[in-house]
């Protein structure tokens, strides 16, 4: 018989595991799950099944995933990466083994392939300039990830915005958040405890606003009396917030639906290498109290 | 060589996938999103993967997942039923292919092996006395499926402290609810549109609550003066809702993490039965100003 270094591994490269997989930062945001449920859609279709990773935003875990995923267990991968990842080299490596990757959302433009996004520096314009027409002339951008390609987008929106409205923007009205919440809800709080607080917040991520719905319950701050706020989010509860919360709204479900058609268009075609493709979906701003005039 | 019928699964039988599934019946309640994170705290580290799978509470894609699972791809599962699972061939099968499953939450007795819940009985009655001692004294509850075993008994408490308290309970106080959300709208809307409105709701879950919210902002009913709102929920944004929402809160982070250890104690002694064993956790009853006298 000879030897055979990996018989496992030679057999699964000449078999279709009929599994794609998905990998999220993280759960708790109803974006992802949206977006889950648009892959899956289509994966149920094509009578795939859909793994779900989760790498709870921490680049390790991403790296071992990924590297777990090597093995063939998938045909294709669909992903958003986590905020702490700077380096490329574990999305490299799976490419390079035959598995395709297709971003959504948090995507990379280092690599090569198609990345399904949506028009985050015209949503975080239009943002901006909606608290800006509400009244508001001292506006805070709260981020989550220098890292993040759709982070500096929304951040560049709203630099955008505020030069369009000459209102200046300093240095010290960007909070630069991580996902050590605990942390962001101090920082929040600082700024709200500052002499003059923001009358405008801009919540790069769902998770942001409401830390800063907390911060304000507890400090008294009245929303929108005091401080509009604003952000990204595919939050159920929105409507039922107190007050309920203005936002941009992605198409979730579409988004996640059209990185897995894309996938699917790629594996008919046995290929592992996707050619370089934008698509850039419309978000939607969704106008409730809490930015109220 | 002779003939080999199944080369594939004979390897994986001799070799541990060194990953287990966590198969949840929907991703948008965040009891199932905590519990996968204490899942994958045990997963973690024992330097195992966790796989999540959804059903969407759908009865033939869990049979379609575990049929999928039965080829070695995973060690054991962890998982909570389908509401409309009435049958459990397709659990036995599981079992019978060597693969162990642990149930958390959504059980099945039927099935000899470990089970963690909480005491749906007991915070059930502590629900609804609640809500008596707040002044209601019309109750309705709201189910989610029969062929659940947690609503069942959060329904045996809500009606023993109905008993308990000399409180009549018609059988038109318990509203039938499904996946279905349009027709569960419709149906609390009509509850609310009679001509004596209950003055308490008790929801089976969190889900249910929310369509609460909505049916009520609608035709204008304030929660919690002519209506007080209970229900089990993790929700995050619960304190920030209009009104704060009061809750029985799951330890969900607890039980999915007992549920990995359970099934990872049997998976290190080789085990594929585990013997029967019922864990319960308890709930906390949160108080917040939905159900404020």
């Amino acid at each position: 018989m000879g030897y055979s270094p990996n018989p496992y591994a030679g057999f699964l490269r000449h078999h279709k595991s009929k599994t794609i997989a998905l990998i999220a930062p993280e759960l708790t945001n109803n974006y992802f799950i949206q977006a889950i449920s648009g892959a899956e859609s289509v994966a149920q279709e094509k009578d795939y099944h859909l793994l779900i990773y989760c790498t709870n935003d921490e680049f390790a875990k991403e790296e071992s995933i990924l590297k777990h995923l090597q093995n063939g267990r998938v045909d294709g991968v669909i992903m958003s990466l986590s905020t702490a990842t700077q380096s490329y080299q574990h999305l490299n490596d799976l490419i390079q083994s035959g598995i395709p990757i297709v971003f959504f959302d948090r995507i990379c433009h280092e690599i090569e392939t198609a990345k399904i996004t949506t028009d985050d520096f015209t949503s975080g314009f239009n943002a901006t300039e909606h608290l800006i027409q509400n009244g508001c002339k001292d506006i805070a951008y709260l981020s989550i990830s220098e890292n993040l390609s759709i982070d500096n987008k929304r951040k560049q929106g709203y630099l955008e915005a505020l030069n369009k409205h000459n209102i200046e923007a300093p240095a010290s009205r960007i909070i630069k958040c991580t996902v050590d919440e605990k942390a962001n809800f101090k920082k929040i709080k600082q700024l709200f405890q500052s002499d003059k607080i923001p009358d405008g917040i801009f919540a790069s991520i769902e998770k942001l606003a409401l830390t800063t719905y907390y911060v304000c319950n507890e400090l008294n701050i009245n929303i929108p009396k005091d401080t509009k706020v604003i952000c990204f989010s595919n939050l159920r509860t929105a409507p039922l917030l107190n007050p309920s919360l203005t936002t941009i709204t992605q198409p979730a479900y579409e988004m996640g639906k059209q990185a897995a058609a894309i996938l699917f268009k790629n594996l008919d075609k046995k290929r592992s290498l996707i050619g370089n493709e934008n698509i850039i979906l419309k978000s939607e701003l969704i106008v409730r109290d809490s930015t109220k005039k």
